[in-house]
């Protein structure tokens, strides 16, 4: 028998509070948004949290704006580093340019256009790998060799974590003042660092209301985590337009979290996100991206059922080329 | 000499606070967005208060709910009628279906499809009529007389006016909250309904803040008549597809107050407006319809610059047809 692996250290609800204040007046806190027509439609409560309206563009200002506010003098100096397939890449270039330090960002080459084309424009020093062929994190790790550049992970690590759990605070403050107790939350899910933040939120201040993630359908890595009690990864067969939400397998950290406080894992196909998109478009005017409506989705094609319940879905964010936004909401009717 | 004719009874400041009270917790209490990279980009500072998140996806919610929640029980029995290009429209027949009141919406045959079909799908009895042919008062008018509806007009209203000026009261705590002192405020104008009550919030809250109208290019009928001290109709020649600002003169009351309270009207071309629509899109992941976009429009053609200012633009409402809208951001670029 092998002995048990090294526990990773778990982000709190506390870490999610510290970073609550390290956010205030630099993060939107964004509206949580709903249509009573669609409601009625629905024949249950639907609510939208709209990271879209977040700096940069999605959720991931969040985070890393958490953790890069706290480097110290001499690591600021060095710069950061980070690899993404594009809102943490905007987000941790944005954030860094903030925070006055160096960011180098390492993409695939074959990232929407508009993510590449913000973070050079950002002030970051754009870095292009092939997604199927080189190792992103072994490039990440050259520049901290090479420079003494501090990694900026996209999702295993607490302070992205909490970071980005700051969206379930202001999802429970935000349903208190509307005297609302929702059957449950759900967010899209990659490596998990976003819902693992929001559920250490949530089943703090909500203890009673389930949280799930939501994955593209044959990018279920969490489900299957989850259901085998260990980290595993998806098939990783077949391709989603997705394209935030494509990392391989959680990270113990996000798993950790995951594990103890996620009701489950749903999922939603390319064309039920394509719905979603449309959907937001239409009841919301709401611009989202293919990643960030997977929660939306997820709703719609009933895996978290509505009627007769209260549900609030995060759309995690909207930066999406126009050329395909266009093409998705002259085929594609909303629900 | 003719007898001077009957000067209106205007509506003030205080009928926008008591809206605010009437609204609270019905209307949306919509974000103000901004993108500091894009202030970079202006060398100034945009806000855009985003009334394409209020309920029926327009600010005209607010004026119409604030008069229909007013009829009398005998009144609320018989029902209103609204004509409407069609952001009115779907206000009115959503205000009257939360009032449980009966509406009858007399609209142009040519407006957007989605307008129409909300419209109805809002339970409201449709009658469409011809825009370039018919009366669409007289048609109004008949209903009111053979049915005893009441008249809900489309903005020369003192409730009316005064349900769109909660925006402006919304501006001012919104600005006050990050310190902001704005250097003018601007939405776009039709018959002048929502400038009008913005304005009185306006010049109350922040007096030394300029407060302008923005109107299409071919349909400057607020300008002409603020330069000629009378209402004066535009010319009327040519077409926008900003449908929902095409009203031939502001009405008497709305005159009056945009006399004495606006610092003057600008106004934006198609192609400007285009290009708001797209910088919208891109920037501010916000859905906004052509006539919604002509105050953004005129900052950013620069009639009411920004450089060095802090400028509040109201995106006013967001209901367009995924065609056009898919046409628009394909074809052109933000700035």
């Amino acid at each position: 028998m092998n002995a048990p692996a090294k526990l990773p250290s778990l982000p709190t609800v506390a870490d999610v509070e510290n970073a609550a204040k390290c956010l205030r007046g630099i993060a939107v806190q964004t509206p949580l948004l709903e249509n009573r027509f669609l409601n009625e439609r629905l024949g249950g409560r639907l609510l939208i949290k709209a990271e879209p309206l977040q700096v940069t563009g999605s959720f991931k200002f969040r985070g890393a704006y958490n953790r890069i506010s706290r480097l110290d003098a001499d690591e600021r100096k060095r710069g950061i580093v980070a690899f993404s397939s594009g809102n943490h890449a905007q987000a941790a270039a944005w954030a860094a340019r903030l925070c006055g330090t160096p960011a180098v960002i390492v993409m695939p080459s074959d990232a929407p256009a508009i993510k590449i084309a913000n973070t050079r424009a950002y002030g970051a020093e754009v870095v292009l790998y092939d997604r199927y062929k080189e190792d992103r994190e072994a490039i990440g790790r050259r520049y901290c060799d090479e420079r003494g550049m501090t990694l900026v992970p996209p999702f295993n690590d607490p302070f992205i974590i909490s970071g980005q759990g700051t969206i379930g605070l202001e999802i429970a403050a935000q349903c208190a003042e509307r005297d609302i107790v929702p059957d449950a939350v759900l967010a899209p899910a990659s490596g998990g660092g976003l819902i693992s933040g929001i559920a250490l939120a949530i089943k703090d201040r909500l203890p009673g209301t389930q949280v799930y993630c939501a994955e593209p359908d044959q990018f279920d890595d969490i489900d299957l985590s989850l259901k085998a009690g260990k980290i595993v990864s998806h098939a990783g067969k077949g391709n989603t337009f997705c394209d935030a939400l494509m990392a391989p397998h959680p990270g113990d950290i996000t798993f950790g979290v995951m594990s103890a406080n996620l009701n489950g894992a749903v999922s939603a196909t390319d064309a039920e996100v394509e719905t979603a998109i449309a959907t937001a478009f239409h009841y919301f005017k709401l611009v989202v991206e293919p990643g960030g409506a997977a929660a939306l989705a997820s709703v719609l094609n009933g895996k978290v059922p509505c009627a007769n319940r209260t549900v609030v879905a995060v759309a995690s964010g909207g930066n999406i080329d126009s050329s395909l936004y266009s093409a998705i909401i002259s085929r594609t009717p909303p629900v």
